[in-house]
């Protein structure tokens, strides 16, 4: 039982039982109190303790998380937005109990507007869905966090990004209003269908990347792209990690339209050749992809292959076929599976930095070197076109110090990017396994964090015990 | 004297003289009251009357913005910022009296990260003199609102965009950190450099478009990019205004790589004939602009030819010298000025709205017979690639009912956008001008708006009267 819920200041047995009943009248078979469905709504994927909730709802429509939040307002119960559970920091964890509002039946795609490049979706519906289903418009959602069935709500939540971030942007730039539910029980549209606003208050992006903490997003209207003309992919191996870095940074200045850029470490390829069987050389490695024209995308493989080798790429693959292109992104996306392959019975750490892209190298470099002089077993893997890097440091559960070793290694990593004036998170977001680390990375602009929460959350009843101490 | 002032909420004529006197210690000369220096600093540009401040702090530091915040916080006194006053919704009046923090001797550039594509600036720094900063570096800042002298804190505060925004984004998007000092006198830093992140709520996209009712900012973080290889420019006269939005709408769908997309109607052109004598064909009207390789803007140019002509277009004429390009887009800055001297004696109430593109063409019929029926004199020039446009609607400010009657038109223009999914103001802001609006527009999320506004500012001392009502 965590400090949170020793606090009382949530529902006492009675008010609880209140609850329930409520939800129970109003929801019936929704509602679900039996502990194996409680414990499928708590994290699993990382190094966390599981921490299930008490009760989950199977919310159908917006309405259903309007009475649902009434209700926990009135009795003061935790209420934690719930997507696809692949999150990585303890988001979807009930440390003071409560209800899990599980939002995965409300998925359908309620409009596609061709003309617009926009759609608007429930937020259960998840990006492979979505890009299914946008298949045949010619137009497709980039933001690709690797998860084919993170929910587009979920990735809204903790601004989620990936591979394609740095041509695209992240959920930051790509979702152009949301319906939230907020602590009171109120509906809001946080914003019209407009490419861009100056009325009023940016609460879009206030609700992006709040974990489910100032509101329940129920539904959003996301930006589109044409699928482009043509999709070039490349692999490039270095001698050093700091060449690829530094073609990585070249590429960036020089405003080539890279769409996906993706650094693996030597032991990261290591271990996908092992799973995915890709027979790569065995070193720094840069996995590229080019979209736009024809013309276009033949220009910027043979302008970004001149910068490979002048930073010592020592060879430079264009994937030739569709099928070779799609494999190299699976592999890519399997990383954290090749890794658990690779070292079977251990578990993995995985945590993300983000710096200038001209501490990248360093930041590598650094962190490399503190891998090594810990005898830790830890691939890297990351956006580097944004900065962005991801390491998953393996350690072994029955080890007493393993983890603890681990966890020290990846705070002295969040520190050492927030100190080269980066971010202790790129995509991952706080949840529980960061709330130390913003308080060292935003200083007094904590305090506005708060205020935030406090006036929009005054009960504290919205996903307590995430991002911000209050 | 205003509603506002008669609250009583605000300094008690001893309060407000005790405030003087503390500025006057702390800041000497820089803090002045005297009557002309006062009215420089209310609202001059639009239809809203001027309202000016009883003081002006020129600031010099993030420092003395934090002593100025301070004593007014003690003494219940009202701090409006001011950049460049070039603002149209009456942002930098005095409804409630107060003191205007001038913050245009904080200009200086203070860091170019060329490796970063980022610099940090002071809030006064101009976009004209961080283009000259730039210019040997390669890089560029590309949000464009028209105005030179605009400075970079203001445009941040208003969420401002302009011509380039279809492709480089708006401030929005193009602001990587603030520093502000909060109603508290707290300095924060709402983020760091890095590229992406998912730490925290996010502050700088609440303070961007808050129209220094949240904080003020006083230094930020900007994103630069490379300056293209390849300009082009290209003018596209149509034989209907439909014509003109229907290529615009066929070419951001087709992705293509548009730097501008600017739409004139008729009149427009006339006006701006007469002011630059360009000699152009006086019909709805496409100047483009593109940017990248090339070979890249080669290709565009001749996929937007097409599509211009298969839309009606009766001529597409790409500007063949660098000059050619300077004088048509200075042309199109000088749209206004080239009104008022179209319209000699005649003041402009100028708005704008944006929706979304597949409504663009006829919002803008809809608008153009508005104007033919109420017999106004209201020329049309959009960003119309984001599917925002501005009316500039001349009245003779001897006629008495004159104003009230294009107020009236503006209105139905913002309500007509809002119903067809789009927005009041797409960059102008809210101010004093829209604040109806925008209660239309947003609904129920107007009470999340309040609350963040009374959470941070809760003795409402940061430029009252402006955005929501409280």
């Amino acid at each position: 039982m965590s400090d949170l819920r020793n606090q009382m200041f949530y529902a006492t047995p009675e008010q609880w039982e209140a609850a329930v009943g409520a939800c129970r009248e109003h929801f019936g078979e929704r509602f679900q109190t039996a502990a194996g469905i409680c414990r499928q709504h708590a994290n699993t994927l990382t190094w966390i303790a599981s921490e299930p909730p008490q009760a989950v709802l199977f919310a159908t429509s917006t309405d259903d998380v309007r009475r649902a939040v009434t209700i926990a307002a009135e009795y003061r119960v935790p209420v934690i937005a719930f997507g696809a559970g692949t999150s990585l920091e303890g988001h979807v964890n009930a440390p003071a109990g409560g209800i899990s509002i599980d939002l995965s039946r409300m998925n359908q795609v309620l409009e596609v507007n061709e003309q617009d490049l926009d759609c608007v979706v429930e937020a259960g519906v998840t990006r492979g869905q979505l890009n299914r289903h946008l298949r045949d418009t010619g137009l497709f959602f980039p933001v690709d966090p690797g998860a084919e069935e993170a929910t587009l709500g979920g990735m809204a939540a903790t601004r989620a990004s990936g591979t394609c971030a740095v041509r695209y942007g992240t959920m930051r730039e790509n979702v152009l209003n949301l319906t939230a539910v907020m602590a009171d029980g109120s509906v809001i549209k946080t914003a019209q269908r407009a490419r861009k606003s100056s009325a009023g208050y940016d609460l879009t992006h206030l609700l992006v990347g709040s974990e489910g903490t100032l509101g329940i997003i129920t539904e959003l209207t996301l930006r589109l792209y044409g699928q482009p003309e043509s999709v070039r992919a490349a692999v490039a191996p270095f001698t050093t990690l700091k060449g690829a870095c530094d073609a990585t940074m070249e590429a960036i200045q020089l405003g080539l339209g890279l769409a996906r850029i993706e650094l693996l470490d030597a032991l990261q390829i290591r271990a996908i050749n092992q799973h995915a069987r890709l027979g790569l050389q065995e070193t720094p490695t840069l996995f590229l992809e080019f979209h736009g024209s024809e013309m276009a995308t033949a220009e910027q493989v043979s302008i970004f292959e001149e910068i490979a080798r002048s930073n010592g790429a020592t060879a430079f693959e264009a994937a030739a076929h569709e099928d070779d292109r799609r494999r190299l992104w699976r592999a890519r996306h399997e990383a954290l599976w090749a890794c658990r392959a690779a070292w079977p019975g251990k578990l993995t750490l995985i945590t993300d930095v983000c710096v200038p892209i001209s501490r990248l190298a360093e930041c590598v470099a650094e962190t490399e070197a503190d891998i090594e002089a810990n005898s830790l077993i830890a691939p890297i893997v990351g956006h580097v076109g944004d900065g962005n890097f991801h390491v998953l440091a393996m350690f072994d559960p029955d080890e007493p110090d393993a983890l603890a070793r681990v966890k020290r290694f990846a705070d002295r990593l969040a520190r050492r990017a927030i100190a080269m004036g980066g971010t202790c998170t790129g995509e991952h977001g706080v949840g529980q396994g960061k709330m130390d680390l913003i308080e060292a990375e935003h200083g007094a602009a904590i305090a506005a964090m708060q205020a935030v929460k406090r006036a929009l959350d005054p009960l504290m009843i919205l996903n307590p015990g995430k991002i911000v101490r209050m």
